[in-house]
């Protein structure tokens, strides 16, 4: 009845004959007198999704996770993963040729460092290497006696003989009824930060921000409409894009013509080679700006100093058209969540569907919506034990009947043109335990603690954090992830600088998009987590205030599952925050389902109080 | 009637003929072919209070506040203080001579880095730098083209004729009953941690982490009873003690002998430069170690890994001993406060009190309880607008009469042998205005929302400050100031590693003692803030719970003025902290303090509920 278009079930793949690779690495070692090489699952961008050009790590080594690093030498090999994945490596790698070793407990480079011997030459590929990512492996190297030695073009490369070609997807216009804002005015406002960092020029090698600032979007990788590209903004005068081409229709290539010299991506080099022949002081973004850049840069006698990109704050910030369009996409996709959780609350309870079926159902009613591009993400369907897996992907193996009197936990989100968002519920099949009530209701009163907060200007999201988990804490739970990410307007659905963390040291400014999601996991029995997107906005004004005061306005609308909710629990001002919230999600989507959907609606947004 | 032995009330010293002065050190400069020097407000442990030899910054300039920074050019000179000192700056310092500087608008680095000319060349102390603080120099200095000269012995020693000599303090020792834990067996403990930091050996820089680990204390600055000196810890074989020899009675000197080698601080440079011509990796406190300590061992050849010391989260985690030290000593503070406070409510009225009448009182009440060696810093004692001044401190100039119809703020502490005391009490003379009690109230509901906080083992402090702020955020106001720092057991007032803070990255762990003291500040009116000490102990276990508990229980004991409470604004769970705290403070001291105190007592802590 339903399938999905934009994700696949497919188990991850069995250890493929990685022998022979490895072993054709290490002959093309010996040729160059290499120790060992270096192999990142990453491309040029740092990004999170990467085209099937730059999968060398699972050519390699046939681990598909989305994050690991494999070094070869000439007698071992190990590949690092985080706690993620240490279970899907021992599965898909061929461990008699490659250890496995948990990135936290030991990194890589201290592995190295505890490796190497002296006047040994480690080769990587600094283009898939931060600067500082570079400076942590050379200094490894060096307190092994060793060195680390760039190697270009990257050893895989001439190895892989059926590598895929790098995408071609076509850019489009991001339209002015999206974006809000001309990329003129952008990049008018773009280049007195420049100035105050005493640059001459930026390097935007985050091609969401390339994206951003020319208002355009594509489809080089799934899930995020990002075109691969690069631009330079100097201070005075034209940007250069670098952009294949063969991406650009002739209307796009002409507005691209009327903001930035339009060139390709085999000039970039050479261009960030004569910044540097002139001495220009050219910033990195330190997070995305591969080694390879500094290294141009400097080699030709110029300075690159290293730091936050400036447009990762101002693309943050989203203005009120994007707001608008991020209220719009809500309701549309609010509406296709109604659909979906009314339909799942009449079939789960027959005990014939699985996860992938909801996963299915529910992409089948985002597309049914309109203006729907992508999912922003493969939907995390997990139901009993499965939901407890944070990052559980469901696969044709794993794919587990929903039952009565288990919790299923659904995770999921759609790039629209006009916004893009991410929601999560939860919701019981048949009778919940009361513990599943009790743990439910904290999770609730540390969402709405987050949807209710009032902060001044300057606040920053690690002191928001805490709200979210106040009630679990007095139960003495806890949840093990940030309490929220920034989200794009159409772009990357985990975006930066801001987020409800601990590691959230930035401002939450007007106008940013957050997710708020606080959760609960019961190891081998049930997950539990609520998210609303949510804008931070001006708050109300107060009489005798010294401070301006934001808040949140919730942008996602949905049900949240009141059978699991023990209203005993809630104060006063929580059951009139989700009453409130029942009733807005009630008028706004009411007219807007069918008539079977909006009866199940009303009775899933009665009022609690 | 009452007076002060353990503080003065002079006025800052106007400008003295500092002419003359930066005339001769510009002489030796020239002489010595240097452009500048520079001059922090430091000693060789970075210390918060500085014995007299230690001021040459107050020497050459005039300046006496706590932190600032000059340095002397040819032509010009600047002295760099912070918001709190920009004032003072102004009336101590010819500005003739030195342009005063906001530190934070133009640091230091940076007015070098846009001063200083190519060949430049900068002297520094590199005794009175941390190796960070060094380095940032030097990077300044780069920048500009100059360079970065190490100058020993200090320029300033050889002018400044009348230079006091180094403080001679004798050393005592810290009996078991009030540390809890015989130095051998924290030696015991400190030397696994030096392995684990893969060193050899371990510099103590900070005098605080030598009084700690030998259990002995001293007298060479004020309010803090630190023997100035260094050790140095190998991970094997004998510690070494660096102390003047002429501080040590026989007895303390058998009592290190028996834990140490103990020599002359001349000793220390030579013993340094030993280790590091050994090829010795020697851990330096990234905190406190002066960057002459690197430059002694890099020179031999040995290595100077910086980071924390790791005595410094030791010393933060007190012991049973400690602990019950502390409940101790807050009994005999509680008791001069609560004498002090019933005094103050009798004697205010009248309108005869000044803000030096409250501080000789208060001094003299702690004097009559025993075992006080010192207050732990100089009292603040503010009326009315005064109270708004975070930094405060009254001299015979500032002294303000206390009038009825204001707040009164009074912050203190007491050097007890058995423990340290703080605490700050906000009382109203006479009938407070209702926006006084609104704002109380609310900066009470964030004191108790630290107070009955219960958090998971590895909870930060960054995380419970916002718990301070949210009912200030209500009403649109805030406190520029964390929420709590850590407390010493018969050391520093303010302690490392943890605090309540946007900084306090550092988990709280069980046995830590800090201040909880949330306020607010309407400048030029007045200033409240209601402080308690509390330690870290273990929380009630919870069914079901997943995670050990903590939570704090506060250890000062006074009352807290129910006048300023608006009990309206208060919860259920907020009136019975505050119930049974009074409850708690009156049977606690009741029976310590003389009847008519006792009266005002059985009235001051009444329930409220």
């Amino acid at each position: 009845m339903f399938e999905a278009k934009f994700q696949s079930f497919d188990d991850p793949a069995t250890p493929t004959a990685s022998a022979p690779r490895v072993a054709a690495l290490r002959t093309e070692l010996a040729r160059r007198g290499l120790t060992g090489f270096v192999v990142p699952r990453a491309d040029r961008h740092q990004n999170e999704y990467v085209p099937a050009s730059e999968e060398r790590l699972a050519w390699l080594t046939g681990f598909s996770g989305s994050a690991g690093v494999a070094v070869v030498l000439a007698e071992r090999a190990a590949l690092f993963v985080d706690g993620r994945y240490t279970l899907q490596a021992r599965e898909q790698v061929d461990t008699a040729l490659f250890e496995i070793t948990h990135a936290v407990e030991t990194p890589l480079d201290q592995w190295l460092e505890q490796t190497l011997t002296a006047a040994d030459r480690l080769g990587y590929d600094p283009w898939l290497h931060t600067g500082e990512g570079a400076e942590k492996l050379a200094k490894a190297c060096a307190a092994a006696g060793a060195t680390l030695v760039p190697i270009e073009p990257n050893l895989i490369d001439a190895l892989w003989s059926d590598r895929p070609s790098p995408p071609l997807g076509p850019v489009v216009l991001h339209d002015l009824r999206f974006a809000g804002e001309e990329a003129t005015t952008k990049l008018a406002r773009i280049r007195p930060e420049i100035a105050k960092l005493r640059a001459d020029a930026l390097v935007v090698s985050d091609p969401h921000n390339v994206a951003w600032t020319f208002n355009i979007r594509g489809c080089d990788v799934a899930h995020t409409p990002l075109p691969l590209s690069f631009a330079v903004v100097p201070c005075e005068g034209r940007p250069s894009l670098y952009i294949d081409g063969r991406k650009l229709s002739n209307e796009v290539r002409s507005h691209l013509e009327a903001l930035a010299d339009v060139r390709e991506p085999g000039d970039f080099a050479h261009d960030l080679s004569a910044l540097g022949g002139a001495n220009k002081t050219v910033r990195l973004d330190q997070a995305t700006a591969a080694d390879a850049l500094a290294r141009l840069v400097t080699a030709g006698g110029g300075k690159s100093p290293r730091g936050a990109d400036p447009i990762t704050l101002m693309k943050a910030v989203k203005n009120s058209v994007e707001i608008e369009g991020a209220r719009n996409a809500h309701k549309r996709d609010g509406v296709a969540v109604t659909r979906f959780l009314a339909w799942f609350d009449r079939e789960a309870l027959r005990g014939n569907l699985t996860e992938i079926d909801a996963v299915e159902a529910l992409e089948s009613f985002r597309r049914e919506g309109g203006l729907l591009k992508d999912i922003s993400f493969p939907t995390i369907s997990g139901a009993g034990p499965d939901g407890a897996i944070v990052h559980y992907r469901v696969t044709r193996k794993t794919n587990r009947p929903i039952k009565p009197g288990e919790l299923f936990l659904i995770d999921s989100g759609g790039q629209y043109q006009d916004g893009t968002t991410d929601i999560t519920r939860t919701v019981t099949i048949g009778k919940p335990s009361p513990e599943m009530r009790e743990r439910f209701t904290r999770v609730l009163k540390g969402h709405i603690a987050i949807a209710s907060a009032v902060f001044p200007e300057g606040t920053t999201g690690a002191q928001l954090d805490p709200l979210a988990r106040l009630a679990l804490w007095q139960a003495g739970v806890d949840f093990d992830h940030g309490a929220g990410h920034g989200v794009g307007s159409y772009l990357s659905v985990h975006e930066g600088p801001a987020r409800l963390s601990k590691l959230g040291t930035v401002a939450l400014k007007r106008g940013m998009i957050l997710s708020n999601e606080p959760g609960y996991y019961k190891t081998g029995a049930y997950g539990i987590r609520i998210e609303n997107l949510v804008v931070v906005t001006e708050g109300p004004a107060v009489a005798g205030g010294e401070k301006p005061l934001n808040v949140f306005e919730t942008l996602t609308l949905a049900p949240i599952d009141q059978r699991l909710v023990d209203r005993a629990m809630l104060t006063p001002a929580e059951t009139a925050w989700l009453d409130a919230y029942h009733a807005r999600v009630a008028a706004a989507l009411g007219p807007l389902v069918d008539p079977p959907t909006r009866d199940w609606l009303v009775n899933a947004t009665r009022p609690l109080g």
